[in-house]
């Protein structure tokens, strides 16, 4: 079997580095030919407004409007909001600005209305420009938890925006299982292949791959990923700390791999070496659209060969 | 009986006019010594937020953050999150800036978790430095409802930003009688002189006057008021049109004292006479905080010579 010429690609997404990946994704591909799945196991809820984190990364990189550096939030934004809530004694550990602010509230507005996560997610990814089609992983509540020795059980936001990330994990689990949408389904149905973005694969890829039915309906296509490690270390995050605590391996891009059962091919920087898989190496650090390009077109490249 | 030389005051309140002579009186007197009763009649939710305007104006206005020219809303004010709800085809006709978008999420955070109105006012009011006692006039929902001719009922505010009070008003009424609060029965039961602010009587002090018991109250006491109407015009609002609209008499401080039987004096402008109740003429219009200072002065020997 050979992919077509613009294959119909879903790929499945955290925060940053996937949401680069899709960047790149965005220009070698026709709109219509890109799907996103993103995590939403990281969502909570903040000041009363639903807040999606990796849906608002993903969204704020298609549209252009994201921070580069800071790797959250918006290039262009103020925090009058912020800090008035902080004179109000309101809780201002997590940085919303007042732009992003509007995103959360409008998909609040749109919740409390009767739409659907995904139908929100769909119409306020049209008011900033995404052409791609962007999919939360579920409509329904599945909260990432996160088991530590130190404080017990997390949630994510708390362990990784409260608690920065440093008490060791002991487990990754998800409470809730709702289910995925049909829209994901229908999308992993139509799809030529499967892309795992250069995501956490415990708490931003586990989370979708582990909803009921997903994993099969992902691994019935030729699912190639990027390894979100490189040269053992990670590009952004806890993963390289976490990949130890959790399997018991050194970080690597073949621990990733293992991590996929199934998987066809991975993408890795120059010099990861990746046994039992089908592997091309490339330059995987994604510092601007144009290198999000060149790496998701060795990803199609890889996806063609495995096909 | 006479006034102590610092009598306990309560002022009744609507927006901007009685938030300046508020403003006065928090010059002239010891913080203990007032306490301002403010309709919520205006009260609406908005972009799931409750939003209590003239609650917000007093507030802002004796906290010295309020915007002298515009008469809403802060002096220092952006509207970035506004802009971005637009974008996503959220109602943008009520202009909320990103710093008072903090207030009614504070306030909406506060009431969501079981706080009285009256006891977020108290807290939002000592964050932001107000030391006089702002009470709302209930804990309850009380909605001013304006009947017109072109397009039936409206809410208050429906009427007056949407439509910008153009609609002629047939009828002024309020919805539900939720009562006053203990706090509010308290202080009136504890002030020396009542003073009924340049707010306008339909929509701003009658909310007030006629909840269950508060009328009683306020005229068990002295009570002056001073005249929103300055040569027959009004100096803000749509109080000059209502007034032949409502009381078939043309619009004038005597219009005024009229609506409130049991007053014992007015303040009104240099050469507006108003038979039948004592009156102070001077300078009404409070362009600074000093005019404001002076007005509250005059309303206090008025307050003495009545009492």
């Amino acid at each position: 079997m050979t992919l077509p010429s613009s294959p119909r690609v879903v790929a499945l997404s955290g925060g940053v580095g996937g949401a680069r990946l899709l960047r790149g994704l965005a220009r070698a591909l026709p709109a219509e030919s890109l799907t996103t799945v993103v995590n939403t196991g990281d969502d909570f809820q903040h000041w009363g407004l639903h807040i999606a984190p990796d849906v608002d990364t993903v969204m704020y990189t298609l549209a252009g409007l994201s921070h580069e550096e800071r790797g959250w939030g918006l290039a262009t934004e103020t925090f009058t909001a912020l800090e008035a809530m902080k004179l109000y004694g309101e809780d201002g550990w997590f940085a919303l600005g007042d732009r992003d602010l509007a995103t959360h509230m409008a998909r609040t507005l749109g919740l409390a209305r009767g739409e659907t996560l995904t139908a929100v997610t769909d119409r306020l990814c049209r008011a900033v420009g995404v052409g791609a089609r962007v999919l939360p992983m579920s409509d329904g509540r599945r909260a990432t938890m996160i088991d530590t020795k130190e404080h017990g059980t997390l949630t994510f936001q708390t362990w990784f925006v409260r608690h920065r990330a440093v008490p060791a994990v002991e487990r990754v689990w998800f409470d809730g299982d709702p289910g995925t949408t049909p829209q994901v389904l229908e999308a992993l149905a139509a799809a030529d292949l499967v892309v795992i973005g250069p995501s956490n694969p415990y708490v931003s890829v586990d989370p979708i791959l582990t909803l009921a039915g997903v994993r099969d309906a992902v691994f019935a296509k030729p699912v190639v990923a990027v390894s979100p490690i490189v040269g053992g270390r990670a590009v952004k995050g806890p993963l390289a700390t976490m990949i130890p605590q959790l399997a018991r391996v050194p970080p690597s891009a073949a621990a990733v791999a293992a991590h996929y059962p199934g998987l066809r091919g991975i993408v890795v920087e120059r010099g990861d070496a990746v046994p039992d898989v089908r592997t091309l190496e490339t330059d995987t650090i994604m510092i601007d659209a144009a290198g999000s390009e060149r790496l998701a077109r060795a990803v199609l490249e890889l996806g063609r060969a495995v096909s």
